[in-house]
């Protein structure tokens, strides 16, 4: 039984790995870490535990922790799990990180964007990005950092890859919108956030700044094997759960001119996805749709060739709170710990 | 492996069904019967199941199905498993019916609430109404069809029943009134139910005359041994899962003319529930909410007594289609089987 | 041209007043006062008033604003102007009070309910209840002081007055189970008030002991002349605006031993409500819906005897930000100006 | 005082203008013509009107009725309009046409993008588009028929406009992602359209085959004085009112080779919005929100320029129902007959 901590287990990043580990076969948890919530019972934060989990939350202390468990999830903010990971920490135990820190490979890009001193840029070298359809090779026992993706960089890369990477569409055109639900935006009390606030409405915030934007552009960069620069804008729309993404890019043209056809963009979405439990690549006509994800770890994703712009408008959609955070996070401690990928993780979406 | 027909499986209830089904150890669905969706694949209609079931809908058919399958659920309009079933039928297979053709014991009560004529009485008697943490010494082997309770009922009687069994209230003061999301509706396409009637709206129906009413007052009667009338009045609110009820009724005073505590009334609910996995009695001051029990087949109750009314306000919440439909029938289906009860319905509830 | 100042113009209930005030023809709004946002423009605390309100925020000040203007909306905290109230203030301005200082005439209720000592309770005698419909006469040139009613007894009050009042009902029976949408929280940034927990949720809170209630006793015994201690349940519903009221009540039968029939209840309820213009007895067999009335200053009542029980179900829904709030406090102005009531008022309910 | 016909008075457009003409002061509603609800009250359709309307609704019949208005608003089905319309109705009477039957000048276009036959295309030159920030100038008394613009061009085109019109965009890049509210679907009963389907879900639909793309290039055409060609992608949000555009295009560079300043750009929406009334540009760093336009005539415009990429980020916002229908239909009423542009649609927006 794999030993399992979580620091910021009452946020809903945390709160979703609580889920799906209850389900898990292979992993307990053993702590609970919620710094706003010490010494008070979890199911008292999260009433839906109640009967399920019986632990009360503990003060995060990473050194601590580091010694008691073979796994830490860290829901944090960012620059916390930074500030306090050594080397020693490091050595005794597996971290899987669903914060920024280790993300992106240029440190002056993740201050930059995150306006943020990094506190420890040594160990951003070993730290694998933990997508794992494309990097599940280097996600093994050996593997003592995982980076794991933000929820919109999830959704964007995977919706896009196939393409980026077999060179068919134009980077340079490449505009990713995508639209999320209000539990990407925290469980922090702030006014922006309440529900009249965000209930029966929608905008769009952090444009042309979101720090998931270099993030997307690393990722794709090494798919393209080039510079990728993106149109990122992310939207509030009035739902718990669910990210949307619809990302234009122009094809390029085959040597006689043409538009590839719709087949032949497919078969290079199958080449890389058919084997792959997780991304379903939906039947033509069919648009993804937030819910038919929902509480599961799928992504759905499709495509449209618009003869008329020669463009390409990719759609993919996710549940920000399992694929697009915790349970990719049980999928590379899945991987981690050479267990069956898919462990944990065997959820139906809940419809309606 | 227990082979599973349903009928009526595209209706919410019947997707719930499939939902619940896909992740059950011992029962494989191998019929999805659709009257509306002849031929075109499940996961057509319901694209949540893309790539998880992919079998085709068939055409309703009780008699043919019985010779296929050891269990048929029946997720169908009031009157149509009366119009079709024979003893031949019931000979073969057992039947969970999700439908009120079987709840009520008396067929004139039936007939009158419903506005139809029951077509085979004759298999009422045997009928055992589903209720399984009060009925289930009566769910076993030799069980041949089941009477799968009402979401509102559900609901409605787990909140009273242990202080009605116990003769704590007066039956004659009971009021329920309940609220409930939108699923329970259906999915006939009707403009009430549609997506800008609903949403930011709320209003009673069926008042004083909801159908659910006399299975309320049946059940609450054979708890109390008494004859029961209570007023019920459902509501409907903007969202998807979730039942809530509020009940209220004066308590008995004792001998001494006080009121009792609130330890004692604990204490009656502990008795009846304190066992049981699917209810649980929440602590003093938590009231029940809806979300906690979202995708779960858990009931939560609590009360407060008003000393200055002298009456108790009863409170319960599930949700809707799992305990108050599809996870009900599952957990009757595995008591007809002598399966852990609690196959396939250990669901932890999801938020947010 | 009535000046007005509004005290606690940033929450929901002040930001109501702004909107309806927007379109008065015979007053103004001279002062924004705001603890929270001094010197910032009210249109960025509340974008939808851009290039329709050009004002800043300004501090608090009831003493120096009473030099300024004719009236003032005070939208603040329980005890606030209790705190603050002087008779010389008095002598140069009206005051509404959208709190609930001067709602309760028994200081000690009111002390009890609210956990608070009162201030100020000789201004207590003088000040009206201003539910407009029931004490229209007492709201003239003269008076100085209106508590405004709360948003769940406006409604609650009208639904049952007049059978209360015409003694129709066993008022020892009446029980008021109230839904109300989320803007009745306030804009305080609280965790139970985020989306994600409001949404897709519901629950009861303040059982048996929200402060409404002796409110509502207090106004419904003075129609009935008698002592009314009732049960009142407020539930929070996944919506922005509305409060919906369910009541229950035995109805006392006639020296016959009948009930009195559908149109006696109505013509009752005609005698009081006919020449409302805001109160609308809605026809046989419609429940009010909170739709229906959004954005406007009705409340909508309608009822059901239930012969089973010899219970009466009434119904009421209103705007709990107009008729419930902000709306209301412009119809006790006009009356303490002496112009037309619905001046100001005349708004359509906004559907969908 | 001006007589007004509407045909299509019980669809949600229908329903929007007897809300604001309810409070129009120089009109009055003297047809309420619905096929689907003859001889019922109106007010039983739509209960916000009980009491406020008393009429019935009528037959729909174009040429009787033009003998009794001044005005007809169809907001009835494409190519309704088309196959009824005369040279002698139109002698008789002022027309404006909710749906898209004249707003399209290449009839060959309108035919191949709505998959019908244009039965009236001899009234095509003639017919006015609506947009009147646009064309105002040619919505005057002698005007017989103005084609009031869809929800979404309304919004794609003013948020575009002064760039297109001014040459500083690059017209072949530009790219439209819509997101609309539920009420643009319409009032017919569609699965798609219940609440259960649209709760908590979001989708793309209609991608590269919107019929409303053709009426945005159009438009943009006549402004550009080119030929523009768009991908534009509507989605559809769990929420009542509100449509947000998200628009992408690349901006020109300067002689210099440097992107145009944020103070440039804005002063070309000046140029052509600040004496606008109905069209708000919000101050730097504020992007538009759905909820700060609702229940009102305006459209929120903003932009944000990136210089990474070159691009310039348009957003817009309006109520779909308002300026999106029936509120624009109303302007172009007051237009068309000489009263004050913005008569009845002094409409505060609505929050929360």
């Amino acid at each position: 039984m794999i030993r399992v901590g979580i620091i910021g287990a009452t946020g809903y990043a945390g709160g979703e790995l609580v889920r799906l580990l209850a389900n898990h076969r292979e992993a307990e948890i053993v702590w609970y870490g919620s710094r706003s919530y010490i010494d008070k019972r979890y199911s008292e934060v999260y009433q839906n535990m109640f009967q399920i989990v019986e632990d009360v939350c503990r003060d995060d202390n990473l050194a601590q922790l580091a010694e008691q468990v073979d796994v830490i999830f860290t829901a944090t903010p960012q620059g916390f799990l930074a500030g306090l990971l050594t080397e020693e920490i490091l050595s005794r135990v597996k971290i899987v990180d669903l914060s920024a820190d280790y993300r992106i490979k240029d440190v002056a890009v993740y201050e930059k964007w995150y306006g943020i001193e990094h506190k420890s840029p040594q160990f951003i070298p070993e730290a694998v990005y933990g997508l794992c359809e494309i990097n599940r090779g280097q996600i093994t026992g050996k593997t003592r950092l995982v980076a794991n993706p933000g929820c919109y960089t999830t959704c964007s890369i995977l919706t896009a890859y196939p393409l980026v990477k077999e060179g068919l569409i134009d980077v340079d055109t490449l505009i990713v919108d995508a639209k999320s639900g209000t539990s990407g935006a925290g469980r922090g009390a702030k006014v922006p956030n309440l529900f009249c606030e965000v209930n029966e409405n929608m905008k769009a915030y952090g444009v042309a700044s979101h720090r998931h934007t270099p993030e997307i552009e690393e990722q794709l960069g090494y798919a393209g094997n080039c510079q990728v620069t993106i149109s990122f804008t992310p939207h509030l729309v009035p739902m718990n759960r669910g990210i949307l993404v619809t990302e234009y890019a122009s094809l390029k043209r085959k040597a006689d001119g043409a538009l590839p056809s719709n087949e032949e963009i497919r078969a290079v979405y199958e080449k890389y996805y058919a084997a792959e439990k997780f991304v379903r690549v939906l039947e033509k006509g069919v648009c993804p749709e937030t819910k038919w994800v929902e509480g599961s770890n799928y992504v759905d994703i499709n495509f449209v060739i618009d003869g008329r712009t020669g463009r390409i408008i990719m759609m993919g959609a996710l549940d920000n709170l399992v694929k697009g955070a915790a349970g990719q996070a049980v999928q590379n401690m899945n991987l981690l710990f050479g267990l069956k990928e898919s462990e944990g993780l065997e959820l139906v979406p809940c419809f309606p």
